[in-house]
This record gives C-alpha cells, structure tokens and sequence, in this order.
C-alpha cells in the first residue's frame, strides 16, 4: 500500500463523512422551520426543503458548480466544469473532484435552505421552485467564486471566509431579507397600527431537535472545510465551533429570562444557531476564547434583530435574517477583528487581526467582501424575483394562505388524527 | 506505526463509521413508517422496528451470518461462521471479521424493515416476530449468499449488485408484497366496488424527515459497500447516490403537479427514496447522468407502481413495494444497460452494460438473478407465513385493528395530551 | 507525507466524528425525554437539554476539565488545564489536546443529561441551572479523575471502566436518584394511600426516535472511547454494543409481554438504553455471548427497578435511575466476572473476570470502584441541592407545576395547533 493512496483514501472519506452531515442538515431546516411555522404549513415548508436538496443538487450539477469553481474568468465567475466535464486542473485537492462536487453541493442546498425559512407560509410553489434554480445555479456560485475559487477577486485581495460566515450565511440572510420583504408580511402579522402579532410555534419539540441536528451537521460543515484529514486544524476548529455555539446559546438562556422574565426556547434555539453561524468564518483562526465570545455576541444580536425586523414590520417567519445574516455579517469583520496569526498558521496561513497586530487592512478587506456578497444577495434576489413574478405570482392567494399552505397547495394536512378511511376519490382528481 | 496497521485501521473506522450510518436509517424507517399510518397504529409500527434490529441482530449473529457468508456448500447456503466461530478464511478483507459482521448486520436490518411497512396496522405482533426470524435468519441470509458469498452461484455467474438494488430491495419489496397479499387489505382501504379509499398520513413532518434520515444514513449504505476507505470509487459512488435521489424527488414534485396538479408530499418522500433505491445496485459502475436518468425513472414508476398496487386491491400502506421491489428491479437492470467499464474498473473490476458495448451478457445475468432473488423472497415469504399462521394468527382481530394496535396490542396511545395523572392499577393488570 | 502526520491525523478525524455523535446524543436525550414526559412540560425538559450543552460545554471549558484531566493532586483532583491551559504534558495522545477536550465534553454533558430526565416536570430553573454547574464542573470531574486521569486513585488500583459505565451511567444515576428524592414526586404522581398513578407518554414516537439516535451515538461513545482509530478493538466493540443494545431490546420485548400481557413500548425503549448502558464499561473486554447476557440480564433488571423505586414512592418520570445507575453498575461488576484476558489484551491491556481465571481481585476493584463513585454521586447531588435551595427554590410553585412547566416557565406550549395571529403584546411583558 502506497503512503499517499492511504492519505488520499484518508482525505476522502473525511470529505464523504462531513459531507453526509451537512446534507443531514436539510433535516435540521426541515424540522426547525417546520416546528417554528404554524401547523397549517407545516408540510408546505418541508416540501421546500425537498425542493431545496432535489433541484438544488441538480442545478449544481448541471451548471452551478461550473460558475462557482470553473476556470475563472476575469476573477468574476467561473466557465468550466458543466456536468462536471471540462478542465478542473486549477482544483488542486488530494480528492478527486466529484468528492469535491459532493461537499460543495451540500453547501449550496444549505444556502437556499436559509432563504426557505423566510418565505414560510405564503410563497407560492413554482416560484420558489424558480428561486431556486436562481440562487442555486447563479446567484450563490457568482458571490461563492468570487470568495473561494481560485482567481476570485474578493479571495485574491485577502478576505477570509473559512467555511462560510459571508458567503454561506450572510448572503443566504441577505436574501432571505430580500425575498421577504419583496412577498410582504403574512396575513395578519401585524395589526392595522403596526403592532406585531404573534402566533406560538406549533410543534417546539421538533424545531430543537432540528437545532440539535443541526449542530451536529455544523461540526461537518465547519471541520469539513479543511477537505484534508491531516489539517493540523481540525480539532481547534471542531472545539470553536462547539464553544461558540454554547455560548449562543446559553447567552439567550440568561438573556432572555432577564429581558423577557421567562428563558424563551424560540430564542435559545435560534441564539445556539447564531453562535454556530457566527463562528463559521473564523473557526481556525480565533481563539477558544474569541469563538466563545463571538458566540455570545451573536446570540444577542439575533434577539435585538429579531426585535428590530418586527419593529420595521418586516416578516421573517422563523428569524432566518436574525440568525444567518447578522450572525454571518458579525462572523466574518470578526475574523479581521481576532484572528491570531499562531493559529492561522496551522491552517497554512498567517492571518492577523486588528487585536493581533495585524493592522486595519484584513478588517477591511473583510467588511468590503461583506458589503459586496451581502448586497450581491439582496439585489439580485430581488430582481430574480421581479423577473420571477413576471411568469408566475410569487405569493399564493389569500384563500390558500388562510387555510393553510399544506391543505391549499399540497392537499394533506401536516398532522391528522382520522383513524378511518374516508371513501372519498383519490387525490389525482381533487 | 506500521503503513499496514494505518491502512486497517482506516478501513476499519470506515466500516464502523458507515455501520452506524446504516443502523441509524432504523430510527428514518421508525419515523417513516409512523408518519405515513394512521395514528392509532403508530406505536405499533415503531415496535416492529425494534423487533428488527433487537431480533434481527441476534438472529444474524447466532446463524444468518453463517447461512449468508460461511464456507459456500454447493453455491446455495453457507455453513461456518456461526456465533461468529468456525473457519471464515475464505473472508480476505482488511477489516476484522466481526467489523464486517455488523455492516452485513446493519444490512440484514434493512431489509426486514422493507417488509415491516408493508404489514403495517393489521399483522399479529407475535406473527411479526417468528416472521422476522426466518426474514433474518433464512430468506434473507440464502439470497445474499448465491449473489454476495464466495463461491455463491449467481456471483460466480457475474451478476452486479454493489450494495444490493436486488438483493436488499428487491428481495424485501417482493417479501413486502407476498406479506402484503397474504394478510390482506386494512378494513375499510377497498369500498365493496373495489375502489380504494384514502386517509391522510398521521404525520407527514415525521415522515420526511425520516427520508432525510435515510438519505444520509444511504451515503453509508453505498460508499461503505466499498469495505475500504482506499476504494477509489467512494466520492463516485456518494456523488452518484446523490444525484440519483434528487432525480427521484425533482421528479416527483414535478410529475405529480402535472398528474394531481397539487405536489404531492407522500410521493415527494417516496420519490426520493425511490431513486436511492435505484442506484443502489450501480452506483458504482454507472456514469452521473446515467445516474440522474434511474433516479427519474425510478421516482416516476414508483407513483405508477403505488396506482396499479391500488387498483389491484393490494394494500401497502407505506409503499414497500412501489419503492423497494419496483425501484430495485429497475437499478438492478440499469447495471446491465449503462455500466460503464472504466468505471467499474475503478472498483477493480470491468463491466460493461448493453449500452457501452457489453452486448447482452451482463444484462441477462442481472434478470436472471433479479428473477431468481424476487421469486425466492415471494414464494418463501409466503410459505413463511403459512407455516406461521399454523401456530399464531398472522393477523389481529377485527376489534383491535379499529380500535388500533397501539392500544389494541401495546396498551398505549401514541400520542397523549392527557396531563394529569390517572388513578388506574398499572398495565400490568391491564 | 510522513506516516506520523497521517496516524495523527487519522486518529483526529475518528475522535472528531465520534464525538460529533456522541453530542447528537443531546438531540436524543431530548427526543426521548420530551416524548416520555406530559405534553404541557415537554418544552421544559428540551430547554433543560439546553442548560446540559450549553452550559455544560462552558464549564467544563473553564474549570471542569482542569479538575478531571489536569495534573494529579493526590489521586483526587487535577489542577492544570483551566481554559485548556496549563502543563497537560502528562495526557500522551496521538490528538491534539483540544480534540480530547471535545470528546471528554461531549461526555460529560451526557451525563448532566442523565439527570435532567430525572427531576423533570418539577425542577426550577433556576436551580437546574446551578446544579448543571456543580455536575458538569465538579462533581463528575472529581469522580472521573479518580478513574481515568493519570494518579487518579481508582484508575490506580485497576478499576477498569472503558467507557463510563460506572463513571457516567453509574455516576449519573446515583445522582439522579438523589435529585429524584431530594426533589419529591410530581402531584398526582402517588395516590394518598401509597400506589403510583400513571399517565401515558406525551410522544412515544418521539421518544422512540430518540432512543434510535441514542443508540447511533453509542457507537460514537464506546468505539470512539479508544481515542485511536488503529486499536484493533474497535471493531468488537462497536459488535459487543450492537449485540448488548439488541439484547436488552428483545429481552424487554418478550419479558413485558410475558409480564404485562402486552410488549410495552416504554420499557422495550429503555431495554435497549439498559443494554447500551450494561455494555459500556466492558465492550472491549467481554465476548460477544457475554454482551448478549449483559444486555439480556440489565433489560430485565431494569424492569424490576421502575417498578422498584414506584413502589417505594420515589418518582423518576423517564427510567434515569433505573436504566443509567442500575445497568451501570451491572455493567461494571460484569467486568469483573467477564472480562477476557485475550481480548482485553487487543486494547493493550490483559484483564482477567473471575470467570476466566482472574481470581476475586478485579472484581473487588470494580465493586470498590463502583460504590465510591455511586455514593459520591448520591451523596455531593443531594449536598449540592441543600446549598441550591437556600438560594432559589429547588421546586416549582403548585400552580406552575398544574399548568404544566412549558407555559407556567417558558411561556409558550410545545404544541400549537393555532392558525391564526393572537393580537397580544409580546412575551417580553408577558
């Protein structure tokens, strides 16, 4: 047995592991958005998430991954590797490039996945279906070549994004932002004078248990990344994003039961998430006390965020912009805030911080990249949307929202309790 | 640290790794299962699944492994290895032989668990468990001998079928319809004209994310077929595995908003799952668009599949056959049409399909063993049953199926909402 | 690249992935927990699975790990290590120190986990919250020190506990019937004259799902507990708790419908959990046919405690006491009647059970060990719950105990089945 046929073997199957985790995750979003969102569409979010992992995986397939990693072409977008074919050599990784295909795939779904969350409970079908391939075939893969692929202008002039606080979460939040406020509050959400209404989650053992899975697929999301099983990194990294999640979490814990008097389990399991989300750009480079301290932070601005959307009457059903775009914007300046060049080298780089030395130039390359992916993701939903509602109405009609998206569009309740058949003609003519 | 200990020890904790993966697809097939019954049997079908893995293991260990993989008499049945003793020489792996014990463990599991569904809401729960034992201890363990043993006579024929599109879902689709058959229809699914009613999943948000659970815990299913972590196949075969579920899903959502003009999410589910099932027999040996194009079809036949089963008044409350028998078959095939020999040369060998100028050879052998195997799962599964219904009813009384077998059998609800303690005498006496 | 690299990193991305499952575990703590539990606390003892991992994670960051593993003062405590700092030259691990902290966190919040399970439907929060800290940074530290640090005085004498049986189970147990008793039965729980009352489980499916992921994550938690991916035991003992779990199933399975006329899902739930747990001290040690009795014997053993501790009017809502302490300390002794001298020298040790030769010595190092660390964990809980209670009341008022802990502590059901926006001001004033 050669050495490096073991290394290679090594590499793979770590790849094909996390890999398997994240794509577990959409079980996680499923869960989640299913337990936060009323029981009436409680199916209609899942099947999104179906939608999601099904065209998702085969948009990138097809031609998603071609512009994300392809060769690059003028440091904007990428033009090779359709169906994976094509000339990949610039991919220089010990696994081959359909093991590489396979992680990056279970990234992409991870980012429409976000935006599903936001549209809860009134997007109309077909046109989630159409954003879908938008986001999943050009608009993630434009911003992600820009950061990760090499010749990406964003990634050439320095800034650093490990596995994906601004190019995962702060452009998956962004157009979440986007995406709700082009469709409009739910009915009812907001009263006549503007006050928010609410409407208790409908299946909370759930949503945790999603958060739980989540936080598992988060260790292959982060760990992953290394896409190398001998990065001396992987456990500081794994330890990171395990600190700053229980920061999150146990930050909203307290937090909350001081602000509200009563520890809320919404915002708990959205602040562990935050940590997770805030953690995700910087989880080789800072240290264990940063990450818990980047994890705190992030709790408390999803539940000053979550307050604010509201405030501004914008309606984002399960706080997809709270945890995913504040936390990934706050993740990603806080790697040019924290980022200690001892650890950075073991990742094989030397990055330092304003804290550590390092100058104002990676903040400012970080908060520049932000600004570019996270506007890139507003803008560009937006308009995929105005194109989109040329075609097909975005939002479904007001009967179908007041009953209940599972029963309007999918025909079958979430939950049922009928115990006997009913002699009714099948589904196919109804 | 010799090179030889590092290489088994990597195959080893690939093996344990992808076992654990496969053993949590229990948990996917419990939620599964419970999710598409009614509610007043859902702890029963939960139940099932334990007997799977708790007698199905103990089965496996004490004499359907030596069935299955011990020393090949005459290509038709193994006779050593039991209680996991006796001579397994003729195993050469670089894995211990308990580690492959329990990945051919993990198997044997799954393919009781086909059938679990397919009984669901009527069969005698002690009827359910000697039927288990045969399922684990015989039917199961003869078939995979002829195809997957040493010296077993359709293997030495040259039939295909890396992780088992036949041998695990063909044969327990087809053990699925014969119990099916033999139990007969729940009260009240066929009116007295014949046409089949219909009542709504109990849980759909179980159910799915049960998929999901399957979904991740197929990545082992199928890369960890490979038995090595130095397998060169292994980001082909989760790339391949991949796509072929997102075929099978996309193509549900699509096909059943033409056919029902609502997207349908039971079929959304199965669709999925159909497409996993599909590839399993290939997903080594087939390109990534021949994987999409099984994926797709096999999601689009299991809808067709689930009609006919209905329209010939057989009832499979979950779809066991429709997904597994019907989706195995065709993957089965699909090896003979579209293997593409450099790739299966990846995998150390050579094949080639009908398509890829292979000629006729290949694709007889698949139909040959694809016929022989299902054959064999119905016709025995049958005769088990009547063997069984010599000494215990196969199925529950009139009485507890409409009061349900959650109570009827276990002498519990599955859902509660009952929050105050009851002055009763325990279950003991109950 | 060096063969030294590749081992580290190989033995890294082992204990990395291990204890990414063993941490899932908390999704199955709560599953299981919220399903056992009444509806209207089901919401509570998830936020108490919360406290475990967040809280849980921080301290033992801070000063947890630094009394267990730290450098050895007098075989009692360790005193290094505090925010991983310090002189941990003394741990000789092929991983990074970081990666053992994770893998020993993921322990140590599953055995706060334990307790929750315990002092459900009751337990102020506040309180919960305290004794998180004084579980998760002191109490199994200290005890843990004694058995796996390097000097600790248990470890020294030859107690053999490979993975927690007595150390977690054991440990967690004990203190969980001190929480039990010191927090008294929920009302309602006893009838006047003594004899238990009962209420059926909120959510058996839910709970049965999380028995399933339990078990996925054992393997993470037994196998992984060799820290190195080339210890030629991991394959038996990822087949040794495959095996004890199936046992401690189908022994529950059979016995309750011998017992209770009807197979009873909670108990066969936690059958498997007392198989797991029986299993954990001796996996690399027993042979398969000595996991299946152990597994077979704590099934059994565990039915006879929940009916134990009812009748002596002690209320321990989800089995902690009865599947962690009792099964625990069987599994501990069972080491010293079965460990194998052949086996046991495959992890580089030689043991020998009386059973096999070893005479009474291990045997009496084992019950030492056991009832030190069981005491230590019934006496320091109850001591920690006396010095709790003088500063918040341990308890919940009567009224929010009625109203369910969901609603009367967090301020919001588990369950929803509200469709429509409430025009109420938000929780924060709630």
């Amino acid at each position: 047995m050669d050495i490096s046929v073991l290394a290679s073997g090594l590499d793979t199957i770590w790849v094909v592991l996390t890999a398997a985790m994240i794509l577990l995750m959409e079980g996680g979003f499923a869960l989640l958005e299913a337990g936060f969102v009323r029981q009436k569409n409680a199916v209609s979010i899942i099947m999104k998430v179906f939608v999601d992992i099904a065209f998702g995986a085969l948009v990138f397939f097809f031609f998603g991954f071609a512009f994300m990693y392809g060769t690059d072409v003028s440091g904007l977008i990428g033009a090779s590797g359709f169906m994976m074919g094509g000339d990949l050599t610039h991919i220089q990784l010990s696994i081959s490039h359909n093991t590489y295909w396979l992680f990056q795939c279970a990234f992409v779904i991870a980012v429409i996945s976000i935006v599903s969350g936001a549209v809860a409970e009134r997007i109309n079908f077909h046109a989630y279906i159409l954003f879908t391939v938008a986001m999943t075939g050009f608009i993630y893969p434009i911003a992600g070549h820009w950061v990760w692929s090499t010749g990406g202008w964003l990634g050439s002039l320095g800034m650093i994004d490990f596995a994906g606080s601004a190019v995962i979460h702060g452009l998956g939040g962004s157009a979440a932002l986007a995406a709700a406020m082009f469709i409009g509050p739910r009915i009812g959400k907001f009263s006549e004078n503007g006050t928010p209404n609410i409407v208790p989650p409908s299946n909370l053992p759930l949503a945790s248990v999603g958060a739980f899975i989540l936080w598992f697929g988060w260790f292959g999301f982060n760990s992953g990344s290394t896409l190398s099983a001998t990065n001396s990194s992987i456990g500081h990294i794994a330890v990171t994003t395990m600190l700053a999640a229980a920061a999150g979490g146990a930050t909203c814990i307290l937090f909350t039961m001081f602000r509200y008097r009563k520890s809320d389990p919404p915002m708990v399991i959205n602040g562990s998430l935050a940590g997770l989300v805030g953690i995700t750009a910087g989880c080789a480079f800072v240290s264990e006390l940063a990450a818990i301290v980047i994890g705190a932070v992030c709790g408390i601005a999803m539940v000053f965020a979550t307050e604010f959307l509201e405030s501004k009457k914008i309606d984002d059903p399960v706080g997809a912009f709270a945890v995913h775009g504040v936390s990934g914007s706050i993740g990603t300046l806080a790697v040019g805030l924290l980022a200690m060049p001892e650890l950075s080298e073991g990742a094989g780089k030397g990055y330092s911080g304003l804290l550590y030395g390092g100058g104002w130039s990676l903040l400012g390359v970080q908060a520049l990249g932000l600004v570019t992916v996270t506007v890139w993701g507003f803008v560009v939903t937006w308009l995929a949307f105005k194109v989109i509602s040329l075609f097909v109405p975005v939002r479904v009609t007001r009967d179908e929202e007041l009953v209940g998206l599972d029963v309007g569009i999918h025909g079958v309740p979430a939950y049922s309790q009928e115990n006997d058949f009913i002699e009714v003609t099948r589904l196919k003519n109804g």
